[in-house]
């Protein structure tokens, strides 16, 4: 019998993925949706694209603690998902949190870049969940906080490098489609100040991702966030001044051998673009050494809204609930 | 046990696309990959977001007629369908070709758009296959033609007007994306001549869709295509003086009543936009009348890879294979 | 001595256009800038990319009347416009109105369409400013009523057909760029709704611009507006059931005849794209005869911003002052 | 009396945009255009949008050196021009070179990049034409190596932190659009290839634009280029790990220092983003200190095409040439 799900902010770009996928899992049923301001419209209101397609009404987001689900996704701000957690998890739901608010565990790190945290005391329980590197504290985890896109690019890209001891901080630069911005209206993206212009902001260290890099890596992390004029995807370029002479050869083996057995990434023996894994949960690697200088630059490719958000929590909540790994991922590209 | 098929053209944006659909459709295995000059070549080489993801050598689209498959689909140029569809059917494979080979019933008509055509001897086997047209035609069809992009929606928005009579010609204006020029270096496809950019080209019923059109709507076509600055997508926009007067309920109801049993139709109250079914077999269409000019305008959004190509193909071959009219069909659309 | 202009609205995308052509242009002198919300900021706060090349100041619209200048540029909201020129005529200013308030004759076809007028004492002194429809009454106005868009690229497209009394209706479909949706957010500007997606809205002659179209080509015009992707740029086709036979190289010769003075149309032999015309106050036209189906099909391709609205504006304001009539005006595209 | 000067590789996009600002500058004529193999064809068949704007035939690049110039600006191929430039210089035509061949002032690292090289001889006169870091040796000069795109955001971002002795290596990088990859096509300019898609490449070292990076700054540069979906437009972010601690106050106040005479070059207090110079020579920076991390971080946007090439080798040929700085230069950006 399919797990009966809900999904909370199912009017944004995260929740219509989740949306996407969900529907299309084997082990799942999408039993409710739930979407803040929207709730009494109908889904092909809020998403035309899905008119004659499902028929579910858009009810209010605390009705789901009641409606009998397996486990719920919150596609919602920071803030709120803390606020609408509680009651899930009081009542047996499983949370699957796309949302900043439980994925630092340190409530003085969140309160710095956040606010005050709304539910300290939920934070022990919750899970970080990058499959890659906590898939053994998945199986049976209740509060799964899934990794920001910046992040997950950064650590899938980093982590060799710094679990060999190769280095002792990195530079990472990405390139984020416009979708991360949200379905609101601001600055960032209307489309005539966005199409054919790049930017970079959250210079030195200010950008909110940037404690939560620092968290999985372990070592400090110079983070410039780019914005460029495409809806989905993000390259994730990380530079590690080199501790110690190490070949191409070698690099190449320990990305290799690191993700060996994680379905979700492919090491590549070329840089990938992003359209490579555009709509899917999966990451592409690759690694490259400058001798002469004593650097090691490494790549990854993800879909922001994919492996960088809703494909990542499906893989996770996968684990957590004990189905098949890969079950319902999309792991093939929409191309071109 | 699935039924064993093959790809020929695979390294075209219409045979990734058949690739992406069929590997998804529990009703079939894809057996086989064929294309031309990359022959030889792996799947990865050709697309690299494949990398991981299916272990097929690319082989010489001869071979495909002694591999044992059920059916191959053809994403091949003009000229070259025609030339291997022969084998392939004597050798009991159901052929589905996408191209324009066999979608013309006069070869008086195809001669003088692309040439004396190859082997007329088979065009009368061949099934046009429009499922909203000739799905009774379909089921045990060995010959798929499947429509062109521009054809197809140019026929769901004109039809139901010219079936009930209310027209005796038709104004066609449809907005196609990038992908539909095909894989290959041009004028029209590369990224600075094309991008913040719109054209129409093909005036004056020198494209050579329209006699499809024609074909399928029984009345004058005036065509205009236009190419806009997107991968995939189209709009068509019908235009007819109106024979008799007739209201907006009316025209509404007529449509709906026309596609109520077609799955992949969707009539809906306003204009669609081809972002409503990005990656999907599926179309949109929106009627309005204008009853100060006498005028009606209908607009139809498709994927022209999708319900332009390779969606519309798996669909008519479920039909022709007798398996579930949607099994495997991609009906709901990658959003944003 | 130069002229000294105004430019009210400059924090939207005309009015930067304007900008940008006025303090090239060496017959005038930007001499004040006005943006309702924006006064009191900085040019340079409201546009980034003008930092540090023009220090003037954000002044209120009402404040241009008593600026001792010779001519306003009005990029404002309909019903805006109508509420300042009055006091800007009285003033002695020559006032160029971008904006659709002085533009339709009758002021039943205008309240049709956008409500009661606001001052239609002063419609009667309104020249409607299409240089190549009216360039004998510009000399000496007071105030010049600039065409849309869309009229202006129907216009030009259809004039020569109606002209030649080879119609008796037009079926016009336009290609728009986002930026005619104006800088404030709304669901046709959002980037992620907007890019990679294709639309038609306004169907069936609820577009407003429908009565302009009819009032300047004196017939029937079906008009149907398409939204693509792209930042700047228009495409008009415009079909007529030819009402007598005529050769392809009559009617090349037509339009070659009727714009031979107009120096902003230049009348090519093959259909243009609108990146040949992007940043310009120009207009490339192309015919074509359809001798099969009685059609003719003519394309005309300008920039919305250009042609469209400010480039056609200077155009106007030159033979109104009588400044030679290409003083200043961007003939020549930025390629790529 | 304006100076007579020629254009080689016109049909490309530097040389198109060499002829927009040539033929918009007041000092200067453009009596000569010249296009290997597009000799014999008009400028129209080429650039379609110049139609009816300028009546020059394209000759063959050889015929330059005899037409009477006083400059030509070569828009070629590294290697070509090497060959073309002795002709002309001998011919006392002064040579702005856009290309990749005088810009390197060592054979040796020349000939590590692209092989060896075919005139050494005419190495000592040339001078590398970055008016910023040359202002005093270009007047008189007679042989120009204007910069890359990458190695100008590049420097002008790291030129202050470097000559303040803040940093004894960069780490680079730089978002460009595709029209840096010309106009001929392939795999990098294929619309469906590139649209909604960004890459990196040419990684650790490989990129032929190091060498030229390290010779302007003096120190490593660590250099990773991406490519992003736009036509123009070019970021460069330059990370360096401080030498010694600098407040935010006093970082800012050395590049507006460092800048305070170049006219070209403006120094923001926010980050710029590449619209904000489109189609302009002129370069928008910022910087950013992590005081936390102990970095640095500066972004400079330009547009690759303007102050990364043709722009940027007008603003030199002023100064070369004793003609005023800015005369001609585009300052003032299309927006949007």
């Amino acid at each position: 019998m399919p797990l009966r799900i809900g999904i909370a902010g199912v009017s944004g770009y995260t929740g219509v993925e989740l949306l996407r996928i969900l529907t299309a899992h084997p082990g799942v049923q999408v039993a409710a949706l739930a979407a803040g301001q929207q709730a009494g419209r109908s889904l092909a209101q809020v998403w035309p694209g899905w008119t004659g397609r499902l028929d579910l009404p858009l009810v209010e987001v605390d009705a789901l603690a009641g409606a009998g689900l397996d486990a719920v996704f919150l596609g919602l701000p920071h803030g709120v998902s803390a606020a609408v957690a509680p009651a899930l998890l009081d009542a047996g739901v499983v949370v699957v949190d796309l949302g900043a608010d439980f994925r630092l565990r340190d409530p003085a790190v969140y309160a710095a870049a956040y606010g005050p945290h709304p539910c300290p005391q939920h934070l022990p329980q919750a899970v970080y969940a990058l499959p890659e590197l906590h898939r053994e504290a998945l199986p049976g985890a209740r509060l799964l906080a899934c990794p920001g896109c910046y992040p997950t690019a950064t650590a899938i890209a980093g982590l060799p490098l710094v679990e060999a001891g190769l280095a002792d901080h990195v530079v990472s630069d990405c390139l984020s489609g416009v979708s991360g911005a949200g379905r609101k209206a601001g600055p960032r993206n209307l489309y005539c100040e966005v199409q054919e212009s790049a930017t970079a902001y959250g210079l030195a260290g200010s950008h909110r991702h940037t404690p939560e890099m620092e968290q999985t890596l372990g070592v400090p992390v110079v983070f410039t966030p780019h914005l460029v004029p495409m809806v989905r995807g993000m390259i994730a370029t990380v530079k590690v001044r080199l501790l110690r002479p190490v070949s191409q050869a070698e690099l190449h083996a320990l990305y290799v051998e690191r993700y060996r057995h994680h379905p979700a990434v492919i090491v590549r023996a070329d840089p990938p673009q992003s359209a490579d894994v555009r709509g899917t949960a999966a990451a592409h690697v690759h690694v490259a050494v400058d001798a002469t200088r004593g650097f090691a630059t490494a790549v990854c490719a993800i879909d922001n809204l994919g492996k960088g958000a809703a494909g990542q929590a499906v893989h996770a909540f996968n684990l957590a609930m004990g189905l098949p790994e890969t079950q319902g991922l999309p792991l093939v590209p929409l191309l071109p």
